[in-house]
């Protein structure tokens, strides 16, 4: 039997199911290209026939040129009807979307407690939805719900289920654990039965966590044959979550022998989880499997002389091969490389050797510490960087800011900023209101920059988030600011951390403007002060 | 073979070992304590010979006339020495603790590595151990460190050790998958084969979760005859933690047939876990299995239909079965029958056909739409809920407020908010300083109530996020605040929505208040008249 496997993501339609996760067209977007890039399957984006976003994005996805099958979801036509006047199946069909994925009930309880039809019907209502997917030229990826509790409930009705949607042409069959209450030997025993059933059909396999075994499940299911899995990224869905591919895909590819991505592309994994709990804003948890930033952390002792000997003691894969890396909690010692190799990237040359160097890893290593993330914020590392070889020179200084918000009741809210800074030895102040604190300080300081700098007019920011990092101490607590920007080509992020939200986002404002101003030159004094007299505000 | 199991819990040892876990003394009795009205069989307290917290905690936890065996955690006696000379060993056998967890090494290559002893040096050095604490009477749970490492890379040598283990009289051989890397199918194998080699002494299992396999395999153990299951509450530990007892105690009782704990006591399963993460201060994921807040959280709008008919449906073991219960979430994606059965649970009473019932619908629907997340803010649809059923009292209104953030460059950040309320007919005005806005708003609010209501005192924030809604618009679009507060028994959550990130917190901060303060009773303007005077700052 072949090694090789299909992942099919769900992250953008099983994983928004979970609880304080919500995706716009947009998100959803960006974590696809994302997905695309680490190398998924299928990109499973939505249901067309629920909501106008999931209609945009699909919509929107063709555009971007993917190699991900992208693949939309929906119910096998409505009990006692017809299936090409089905609105849902008709709006898959014009989704646009290369693969269908048709759930369909397979456990005889849930036809009658849940659709309230016959187990006749239901048949029907599975075979005539997907003959007409398949007629209008869809793969067809059958989602066979409650396929496990089925089977122990009425083995032959499950299977009859399983058959129907073969005859019908379905291209995948996949068991789905849809309540999550079945165990490892129990999925092996009966993907085994139905692996010697099925004859024109790849089987596929779909699992929840609510046991706390959705990876061991799936991982049982692909040693009983089954060939796609289908999951999220870090486990996002509903209840206690779907499969978390982010532990499924380095199981089967580094454990197991099967081949699953490429390995220049598993080492994108972790980059990609923790983008996708960005965009998702859900804070990954620290001790995630392969791509947490604890996975491969040693607390000192006796367990750290041994790592320092030889990783294998107390790691059971190199951190790198999934792109995460190895921390000691107690003596710093990891993540030179990548950033050295990140400055190459950046096209600045630092020797390993040299003291200035070790400084700035220092430096970057005590900011991280504080709560920076240098991986979401390219442009505030770029700066950093480029500021400690000498590449940088500031065009404007700081001095203050001030900001007030205000508030009556049955009034709008008003918030104004006064921003203070230094430009070519000239003292230029000016005050903005805003839509927001933040909108105010940021239109505050682009106006007391932009006679100077016009290039400021072509970007602007595009994405804002706040992230508290002691959930413990709520509003006394630190928080980070990651602020995306644009211009007409490029995008950029930096971030900033403060106990002050303010504050924090303040730091990522000036980042953002400082990174845009790179290459710009200094102004002569002269320039300044011929320039002064219709800007500033006092 | 018994279906009787020995549970092994080590939270208070091994967990410590996780990223920012670190348990005081009376932290470890409190949980001692927690643990032992569960009903767990062991309790591994910590290493004596480590540190003086742990000394004090086996001192103090005897007059705790617990039911559990409280057990005591050391390695072999160092190469090259005595036992009974061994500091290690004596100050085990001095603590007073019933058993002994004993680490000694399984894999050559880490007996060579790390220990840089011979393999006959470390069968000695586990041999005289463990016949030194038999003799001064210690029952003796070896812990065979990476055996499964160690049978894959020299099965015989790691047969050897358990056998020496067995000849000094071990009582448990527990096998440990310490870094983490085995899978369930090979954990079944390698503990058949110990199965069948071991006479004397019983089997354990100890493993860890770098795979997300822990619970599969310490269940993949039991089905190969391991006999005691050691883990932690909430699967803490180093890197991504020990196995979680939390998921792995109703999986073997509930779906598996042993006897673990009585059903009474599995009942308490829930309020367990969560004291414990109180008291270790980590934030329990709300996805995690069986007692997680979102364990049996229902959203999409199907699956909430088929719910109300029969639970059965979507869910795969009853609630309180492990002491938690259904949640249904209100979100856009479900309709009217979510919220009615949200209402119904909150115990207030509303007829569906009647017009103010559809009114207070749409109006939570049209909120959603604004961007409000009912989901993840009960406290606040319960508000909307009361408000609507005629049953809310308003303690006090707002009037205005004002925030300052000032910097100035080399100084540290300052925020001031001042707070205007009306309470029982009179003008309260605050102010206050705060670590950031919002900070500096909750203390003033709180600072114009707290006489009144003096049950404020007992509640905090203990969680803040926030959320930008419209992405293509960034800092002038709108955002979501969500703030969970908690007092001595419970936690709830309110939400705040504004194009300003202070305006929407405010909002939440005066849910999060007007929630607490549900079943308070009005003032009488005569009482807020004479407590008026100390607290009024102008």
């Amino acid at each position: 039997m072949s090694k090789a496997l299909s992942i099919f993501d769900t992250t953008l339609r099983d994983g928004t199911q979970g609880e304080g996760i919500s995706l716009s067209a947009d998100d959803k977007l960006k974590i696809a290209t994302k997905l695309d890039q680490l190398g998924v399957h299928y990109i499973e984006g939505g249901i067309p026939g629920s909501n106008n976003k999931d209609i945009e994005f699909f919509k929107r996805v063709k555009s971007l040129g993917l190699n991900a099958k992208i693949a939309a979801f929906g119910s096998t036509r409505r009990k006692d009807s017809i299936a090409d006047q089905d609105a849902n199946l008709n709006r898959i069909i014009e989704s646009g979307a290369q693969a269908a994925t048709l759930v369909g009930k397979s456990w005889d309880f849930h036809v009658h407690t849940a659709l309230q039809t016959s187990l006749e019907e239901n048949l029907a209502m599975i075979y005539d939805s997907i003959a007409y997917l398949k007629q209008k030229g869809l793969e067809v990826i059958f989602d066979a719900e409650h396929f496990f509790d089925g089977y122990k409930n009425n083995p032959e009705y499950a299977l009859s289920v399983m058959k129907k949607a073969e005859e019908a042409g379905a291209d995948w069959l996949v068991m789905c654990d849809t309540n999550g209450g079945t165990l490892p030997h129990e999925v092996h025993s009966i993907v085994s039965v139905l692996a010697g059933h099925a004859a024109n059909s790849s089987l596929g396999i779909h699992t929840h966590n609510d046991c706390e075994l959705a990876v061991a499940n799936s991982l049982s299911a692909v040693q009983a044959g089954a060939r796609q899995i289908q999951g999220t990224m870090n486990g996002y869905g509903e209840r206690c979550g779907n499969a978390n591919l982010c532990s499924i895909i380095p199981n089967l590819q580094l454990k197991m022998g099967y081949e699953v991505l490429t390995p220049a592309k598993l080492a994108q994994l972790t980059n990609t989880a923790r983008y996708v709990s960005e965009i998702a804003n859900v804070h990954m948890p620290n001790n995630q499997p392969y791509v947490g930033t604890s996975a491969f952390a040693h607390k000192g002792g006796i367990h750290v002389s041994a790592i320092l000997r030889d990783s294998r003691t107390y790691e059971h894969v190199e951190p790198e091969t999934v792109g995460n890396k190895q921390r000691v909690l107690v003596s710093e010692l990891a993540g030179q490389s990548n950033i050295l190799s990140k400055a190459q990237d950046m096209g600045i040359d630092f020797d390993p050797n040299n003291e200035d160097t070790k400084e700035v890893i220092n430096r970057i290593k005590n900011l991280e510490h504080q709560g920076y993330q240098f991986e979401a914020a390219d442009a505030s590392l770029e700066l950093l960087l480029r500021q400690a070889n000498g590449e940088l020179t500031e065009l404007f200084v700081f001095e203050s800011f001030k900001m007030l918000v205000e508030k009556t009741a049955g009034r709008p809210v008003v918030s104004e900023a006064f921003v203070k800074i230094n430009i070519g030895g000239s003292s230029v102040y000016t005050a903005a209101e805003g839509n927001g604190p933040v909108n105010a300080l940021d239109n505050a300081l682009r106006k007391a920059l932009v006679t100077y700098f016009p290039r400021l007019n072509e970007m602007h920011l595009s994405d804002y988030k706040v992230r508290v990092l002691d959930e413990m101490d709520a509003t006394a607590s630190k928080v980070r600011v990651l602020i995306e920007s644009r211009d007409l080509s490029t995008s950029w992020n930096t971030v900033g951390v403060s106990g002050n939200v303010i504050e924090a986002s303040w730091e990522a404002l000036v980042d953002s403007i400082r990174y845009a101003l790179l290459g710009e030159t200094q102004l002569e004094n002269q320039e300044v002060s011929s320039q002064r007299g219709g800007l500033v505000n006092h």
